[in-house]
């Protein structure tokens, strides 16, 4: 009964085949290797278009680098309240770009182009004083297990634009969203208006694989330099390509994302089925948010379930659990299996 | 006939091995996992002493962010000209702890305590203008295949210590120093007065690992917060844990590190035993220079060889090529074959 | 009717008659003057003990550096959601320190040791992810021209050492706050608990002189270094030692305060006096925030005063102008006459 | 007998009472003020084209920003050793650019196109490990008080070009050079391929007065946001202004320059005629590179002379001073007199 979070889970057997393989040759360093190439005509495929992409190991270099890509003197970039960028990388973004987040409010996760366009509002062109946005970035799926459908991005998009702002797309769980979903990469991106994502395979069935997909390649003149002044072009880069190319080959990417999605659902339909707990938002690919009473919050993990506690300002104040209740994050995996959620929903009937 | 770096080669067998074993477990993210606190066992062992120990994924992230560890405003690091984090780093310590660099000459690849002291005293304490030392940088081995033995570097950590400085080590190749000097690793870094290492397995038969070892832990209270910022924490920190606990294990390391060694070392002989080409150093461990006529190295290319030149400023002017002459690096690696040597000698006699 | 900032005023005679004494000397650079001398035994009178004192030529400049000495990887700094350093200095806090800010919210310009006490509390201890707390900064006065009281700035002190950080005091309008309260400097500051603090002079009758004073002199051994790397040290340092030397002198800086202060208070009393317009907060010195109807805005502009608008959300939702009314701010300084005050009242009062 | 440095003199009587003057009247903040758009048309007319003037405060900050402004991941500054740049301001330009800076060599503070060409071949293009070049960088007059004719400029902008990368200059003793080399300030910079440089006048009889001038204006679009960020925007940014109308107005900026240079060369001509002591390069402005036997240097100081001794590196070693000698430079400024120089040269003959 782990729950803890998708990147407690290792890598799919038939990428570590790949991996091992691999290992076995002698290759060009830094990128210059046919893996890499057979990576980028997967993206390419995958996107319906050209793409610049750029292969690093975390999903906060990928984030914050492809960020500090569009990141000026006085660049300001508004994310979630609740954005991973935020509140999870230990203010990477303000170092690399000294860039100011603003948060955006918004519910479950997810803000709106109004309350982005409110935002922006306060900083009017030419005010050297407030700074300038630069970026404005969404997470797909959000990191409260929501995902934005398209016409939510391009509305987004449609404001950033307006604004001199380039989209950026958090995509760590972008797998999930598109099997949640059920919408074409591309919809959920570029066709959408986002300009340059992170998409993360570490989370979803890979040890360490993350890409920069740049949708127009001309942006990414300087990425490159960037990246490794960073520390984050490896040698072996193959070693990361051969992750991804096993990964996307033959949809593997998405059974592995159905699988999580499909645990997510599971666990999601034994809360709303139980009345013991309930679900604080609706799951749209495999992380779920619910509400418990502390002491079922206690017995459970007396059973064994291993899963966090999440804060509550991330839900409206009218949904937040009450005095003897607790917020708590389930995320499901690619190894997870039907039994331990079923074991899991077991204790929860129990109550 | 691959000659062209150590990081062109896989991953050895063993470390895979192992690798795919720990990718079928599910274990906690963040370093917080039994396959990290054995390898900081490992290297405890190893040192003959306390450390701290940080896992990261590329050399400059190592480098970098143990130099940055010791920056403070008008920060000054020494360095061989040749060295990597100078040259080959694509400005990292200028953008990460906006240090400057300043680079010490010196035959060889390395540099003596007394061209350190020299260029040291252009910096006067209090000179807020000129800047302060805060680091003196040393390879080990060098970028131009030579060692540094434990005397010479006792002897530049005592200038370091006198003028206030950290003494980092970039042990890119650290096995292959260890086995090539045949001295314990205590000797060649804290007993003589290192603070900081970056210890590399990528370029030893691993696919991504490097570890930066404090020698006085308490050093290192900052660290994890400046690795999470610059993106080199991973999630699954135990995919590089897993890398150097195999590696470590049974002294697999120094095995694979003693194998390249012995390849360099022939490559070597068959280099001095020519009369065509001449050994531009003599080597220490894996990597060997030396000075080919133009139409030798025309032909060796021809013939399948792959290795790079090399700028001849690393050599002392008396020393050069001449204008028919190219210097060039040669690598062995934990993958070279002896019938690859063997050739590549054999087209070398040849002329 | 000049109400627009008290950065619109130029420097008062007894300034520029001894900066134009000062300008006929030849004199060390770089702070080795006797004026510069005479300034730190000024402040260190002024303040009852000995300090630490760093002059620089902006209070953007003085903030920033003041909060970088202390700004460490992953580091937080909270400050009011309207404080300077948050929306008025184009992200320098970010970019010096890479430091990221977490605005907390409060009436009327302060923050209370509960609010600060509740945005520190979702940073845990040794969580890399989040950050760490390591300044919390206040402005006295307050860009809303309130006051903290020193009991209250010593609840504040209290919850910031708990949680290990510095406090910090953005005092470009301090003088105005000693002079509002009544209050020795060292009871708003060091006693209270303020570690570090920007004072400010140009707001109230220099040309440009800003002092970073370190109450715990040891803390700020390395700011001479950074103040030189960020272009802040002054050749001619003696410039702005001048300025602050004549400006201390006999209670000229308080004078000058006082007449802002008294000016201010005439202009709060015509708009509480008028029925046409009310004071939006009670003021503690030289600024006024006031609510007008649209309408009377546009006569007052029309007649030639001169002030800014300000964002209603630095107001509670309840107090906030209604949709034909207009926050503004307007502000007295050490130039502004009686009859300036006079005249505007009586555009105010005609309606 | 101050030779300190012309930082070291007050400002003059016409610059002060500009400035008083302006200190009477109340101005729009942040060059928002008439007297910064007459300083824009002063420069425009200076230079016979269109610019883009932004005022500083120090040289410093000029340099580092100007320098930044064309700054690119991986970028890569060229200067002469001895620049300023490079020696003098506490690593400025690698903490605001994260630019590498790299040495080159050449004859009393001067580098050939040669010299830099031969530099710049290091960095072939896209190898992102090396960085890439973005800036050549030269000071007129130089930091070892020689000058650049504008057809050695050409020759340098020539290779700057060549190789994709802006021209700077730190013009902090520029009106010197021009004053110097009686050549119109249009050819020593634009003509000649200049494309930002520092023009300073703290150095030549103002208190705090730097200009960063653009020669295309578009090149300038994120520097307003840029100097903000930095904390070098100045409120009273008049007060800055105010100091360069007076200096610009009816080449008072001119005159000074061509005394000081005359008390340079009266210096000269001391040294040079006197059999004690001997030119270590012949002067082009006002300051003077001088070699004295160290007798004679102790005697001059037990006089009263003022001056600083200087590094021997930054001469060739043939023409080093011996062992019981010194390297000293000797600066004169607006306030040196001629009794001054007479006094100092009467010592001199005596030896």
């Amino acid at each position: 009964m782990i729950f803890a979070s998708d990147n407690w889970a290792g890598a799919s057997d038939k990428v570590m085949t790949a991996l091992t393989a691999a290992a076995r040759s002698t290759r060009p360093a830094y990128g210059g290797d046919d893996l890499s190439r057979a990576v980028e005509r997967g993206f390419a495929e995958l996107f319906e278009r050209e793409v610049a992409v750029f292969l690093v190991g975390t999903g906060t270099a990928a984030n914050t680098l492809g960020i500090a890509n569009y990141a000026r003197p006085g660049g300001v970039v508004f994310c979630h309240r609740d954005a991973h960028i935020n509140v999870d990388e230990a203010g990477a973004s303000e170092f690399f770009g000294g860039t100011k987040l603003v948060a955006v409010e918004g519910r479950h996760g997810k803000y709106t182009a109004e309350a982005l366009a409110e935002a922006v509002a306060r900083f009017p062109q030419g005010a050297v004083h407030h700074g300038r946005p630069v970026v404005a970035s969404i997470s797909e799926i959000t990191e409260f297990g929501t995902a934005y459908r398209p016409e939510e991005i391009a509305a987004i998009a449609a404001v950033a634009k307006r604004n001199g702002m380039a989209l950026h797309m958090d995509g760590a769980r972008f797998a999930g969203a598109v099997a949640g979903l059920g919408v074409a990469p591309a919809d959920l991106t570029w066709r959408a208006g986002v300009d340059v994502m992170s998409f993360g395979a570490s989370k979803t069935g890979c040890l360490a694989a993350e890409a920069v997909i740049f949708f127009n390649p001309a942006d990414s003149r300087d990425f490159g330099f960037a990246r490794q002044r960073a520390g984050h072009g490896f040698s072996k880069a193959w070693f990361i390509a051969a992750q991804f190319d096993a990964w996307l080959d033959g949809g593997h990417w998405l059974d592995l994302a159905r699988h999580a999605n499909r645990m997510g659902a599971r666990l999601a339909q034994a809360i709303g089925a139980s009345r013991n707990a309930r679900l604080a938002a609706e799951p749209s690919a495999n992380e779920v948010f619910a509400i418990l009473p502390r002491s079922l919050d206690a017995k459970l993990k007396a059973a064994g379930a291993v899963y966090h506690p999440w804060g509550i300002e991330s839900l409206p104040e009218d949904e937040r659990p009450g005095p003897d209740e607790v917020l708590v994050r389930l995320v499901a995996s690619f190894q997870t299996r039907e039994d331990e959620v079923d074991d899991f929903a077991a204790h929860l009937a129990r109550g």
